[in-house]
């Protein structure tokens, strides 16, 4: 390898941190001490952002630790995306801020940690997609990327088509689902080679354990973080609590079903149970009965394990669609019923039933402080364009981000591997064949009970 | 396996679904959020439930993964029957609340969703004595039962006798432990096979510090968690902390006692550790001197680490009594303390050092809001009496269920084993043989130092 | 190994333990309940305090259980050691606090169990340059020595020279560093001996990566644990939370670099992406701006990858200074620096900057409620004098701990192995060849890409 490929991942990386510092001094300031009126105090909402925090370095971590070879490597590689999105994602939403626009400085609290921390669950979702397939420099790169797109995102949605996604469902799930679907899309590999090596991966799967049930305990702190006034985020508590306890008894049900042999499947057991926490997610805090709640959750899993079962298979076999951590059926399908439930519940139920707490779920209702002229209808026809929106930014910046970092792998690990020169493209190869063996070990493995 | 078998579970879990589902939409709303009095705030409780949550799912989950064959399985149906056992106790405790009985429908919120966990809690103490020996049906009909039975005994305990049990010592944990006990009296087995298979169970019991350290973490979280006003949570949340840190190093102390070269045993540190914070439990917020709390902490290890050397193996031999996870050790005989420990407290302390707190710790002692006749000899009775309660139903109950789930079982697996023709008693057998030589491997390795 | 050999341990505990005992009873009440202008409400700071307390018991448990051998001493001895300091630092805090002084006994509250916490934090890093070399009753008087001196540093760095060290970086970081290391020069061993057993350690890695990122996370919880008022704590969260990001994109950038292929190195990954947490520790509630915090960052994890791949193999070599888990390189060099930048901000900032919370910071600063007459730069001499006086502590308490409690074990080592006729010697030269040979196959297998 020749000094460049040494030391590009290092280079990259630096040159990133310096420009981060260069703008944090120039452009990044705190609240003012002094300014009482503007203070805002770290009791309220700390304990929500810190939940959140430990999903995103614990839990997304651990969540993806279940290939044996792969680990550590997803445990720190999430570590370093994340801080990594933290700083550019704080930076990218400053210079989109009123307060910039305004003064030509932007200032952090709680509120702004919890969106950087929110961004990183982007792009930890799309890496679950591509883990395993792509060197350090090119998941730098697609963070880079992949966080420009989705904070662009995030202000169109909420900013200006003033779109309900209280849980982040659609701009956080179905975003980074698609996002890396569309960038496997493009690098997508023509063969799976059977290995021979065998292995239990008992322990890794305890290990991913660990990330599905703290991401299940703290879903709800999740989808209510950012939520006010508390009767909103009340709801987006209880709601996501009871459609995390259907949507896990139903996958259990499904998981059992779909076996020839009345078996449970811990891949489904490992992501179907958080796919109600997904699905509620967009209208958490908008849900006014909890057996909407539970009718959620129920459908969710639903379509998360037939999407294991039966769809994941023929997407890897129609269209060489490959995605490591089943991410489709975990944040993709619950992502877009998200969006589906959010249009459903704004049509469905009266807008008088939220009293002053309507104006703070859909702002630009009718009536309210913004001077709003949507009805139920109209906002509803809202909520269709964030879908879409978010939908179509995703495919399209997955596709370029793949075309740009993920050039040409496929034909190039169609040919015969050991005669390629590139030393890193060995690396790719040479990590493929790994994950290959791993995933297929695991589908042997896969039955519990 | 006939199709009904593989079936079973699909269809009774999918049966349960429904009829939540149905329930739910029935009876079941959340707070009216536009009546501001009885709105309740997330803050304030939210971040104890979280503790709690937290316990439940990962802290139990993971205490039960000490066994290297079951580590995976002891997670999941952790996290099957929480999800069922949530859904299932918020509607049964709403059927008894009196809003139900005035309204016919009942509220849910954040205090409920900590109950329901209580009742989580309940069941997995009892799956803990009956892990490796029960299909997924058989813990889900355990699951419904005993949840039935247990909401029953909260209602006494707590409604019509008005007894203290702060950190809920003896509804949850002698409840949870001495219904599975009394299970297993009756699915009682016959022989210990000796295996010949080997192997570390290193990680396994790292795995399982995990558990033992979280719920070691939250403990005064669970304990403090429905106290209030505040300088009864602040007690309880204290008492626990100190109970917990002297009943660690007596732990500690005895465990080296008890063995022949002053080793220490892993079975002691993942267990008896815990001991302290059942012990204060019931009078958690009732306890007024730290040093009362150290010496709990003290006396619940003490019997802790010799029930683990000397009582167990003794209830083994002579009653065939298997306690697969030492439940007995950890929340039998710590929660029988708990209760004996509250009534010494009734008697002991001033009812005037409480002030005006006095009335929420005893609701019915004299001179109260409730317009209660009792002293201090009086609650004392009572809380007697609801210890006599907890314990009589819970042996009861868990005869009862016993006696429905596992029917013959000790006889079917007495006689010779490959000639059982039913394929599930053939899972159970095999189950079975292996949880036998995990539990003696296990025993062999039991030193750390 | 005679009787008194084998329970040592049990005997030396116990006493400790009724001592506690006694003069818990003795010296130590609860707030009264009844005094409500005293009375500390749990709400505000308990969330907070969860979070330190989930990185004492699991955080620095799993961050030392890397050691496949040691995995389980490693968690278990945490937890003893922990469950024992809390109880002595207590006592000795109520010693030494004004109110024993002025009646005979103090109070205990949430913010008592929160510097307890802070104690066992010391004893753990110390523990984690010593890890694997002592028998546990080594380890308990090391505790209970280290604990007498850390309280009494504590007072004088607070009570006496009245220096800002938020996030405790000098009093506990540094000074367990140093403490340790001390303790280890006098402890040194001669020879490395290389094993020949072969094994994988990706699981311990896992394990402790679950140390690394718990204390990731709530590493803003312990900068901001004891600050007051809001928005200093509001200050010591963002700084630390920006200076862990910054750091650790650094630790990456570092470890590739100092790499000759380019590789990652899961020590690093382990340790160093936690020292910009500490770095900004002593001055995170001072430091008024964000490219300030991330400057800190960089540097911190700068200092600590050169540490680990230049200083630590030189002091190896030169001064026989073996440091197990790389304490110098975690919490070490970055606590000195936390102490050099205290001093930097100290100067640089103009102090009105703070408006009252001035005093909160630097109590003693001219024109404050205390008649301090301090300036800027007399702040500064303090804030050295604070760090001269936790080193110098640090240094000569470790030394004297050091040869009390591993008198001779260099000779004892470095002579014929087989010889020895000490059990216990044999003890720790059994484990101690585990231990190298461990570390070995660590450094063998250091690359993760």
């Amino acid at each position: 390898m020749c000094v460049w490929q040494r030391r590009q991942f290092s280079l990259l990386a630096l040159f990133f941190q310096m420009i981060f510092l260069i703008l944090f001094s120039l452009f990044c300031r705190y609240i003012d001490p002094l300014d009482d009126s503007k203070r805002i105090y770290s009791g309220t909402d700390y304990p929500l952002f810190q939940d959140v925090h430990l999903m995103i370095f614990v839990g997304f971590g651990f969540l993806m630790a279940f290939l044996k070879r792969y680990g550590f490597s997803a445990v720190s590689v999430n570590l370093l995306l994340s801080a990594f999105v933290i700083q550019w994602a704080m930076l990218l939403r400053g210079f989109l801020s009123k307060q910039f626009q305004e003064t030509g400085t932007f200032t952090l609290g709680v509120p702004e940690m919890m969106c950087a921390d929110n961004s990183c669950a982007v792009v930890l979702i799309t890496m679950g997609v591509l883990l395993g397939r792509m060197t350090p420099v090119q998941f730098l790169l697609l963070a880079f990327f992949e966080t420009s797109f989705s904070v662009l995102v995030d202000h169109i949605v909420f900013n200006i088509l003033h779109v309900n996604d209280g849980g982040r469902s659609l701009v956080v799930h179905a975003f980074g689902a698609y996002f890396g679907l569309a960038a496997a899309l493009v690098g997508k590999k023509k063969n799976v080679m059977e290995m021979d090596e065998q292995g239990s991966i008992h322990h890794s799967d305890l290990f991913s354990m660990i990330g599905t049930l703290l991401l299940w305990v703290f879903f709800p702190s999740f989808n209510a973080a950012v939520q006010e006034p508390e009767d909103a985020r009340h709801r987006a508590i209880m709601n996501t609590y009871l459609a995390m306890a259907s949507g896990t008894v139903t996958t259990f049900i499904l998981s059992s079903l779909v076996d020839n042999l009345g078996r449970f499947n811990m891949i489904h057991i490992q992501s179907s149970t958080l796919s109600g926490g997904v699905a509620i997610g967009s209208a958490a805090n908008a849900v006014l009965y909890p057996s909407h709640a539970v009718a959620v959750g129920i459908c969710a899993s639903f379509v998360s394990v037939i999407g294991h079962a039966w769809l994941s298979p023929k997407l890897e076999k129609r269209f060489k669609l490959y995605d490591t951590c089943g991410v489709h059926n975990l944040h993709g399908i619950p992502g877009i019923l998200a969006g589906i439930f959010s249009i459903i519940f704004a049509l469905g139920y009266e807008p008088e039933s939220y009293g002053k707490t309507l104006y703070h779920i859909y702002p630009h209702f009718e009536g309210g402080p913004m001077n709003g002229e949507r009805n139920r209808e109209i906002q509803a026809v809202y909520q269709l364009a964030g879908m879409g929106v978010t939908l179509a930014t995703a495919v399209v910046g997955g596709l370029m981000t793949g075309t740009l970092l993920l050039p040409g792998q496929a034909d190039r690990r169609s040919a015969d591997f050991q005669s390629d020169s590139s030393e890193m493209s060995q690396w790719v190869q040479h990590n493929w064949r790994f994950l290959e063996q791993e995933l297929l070990e695991r589908e042997r493995l896969h039955e519990i009970y």
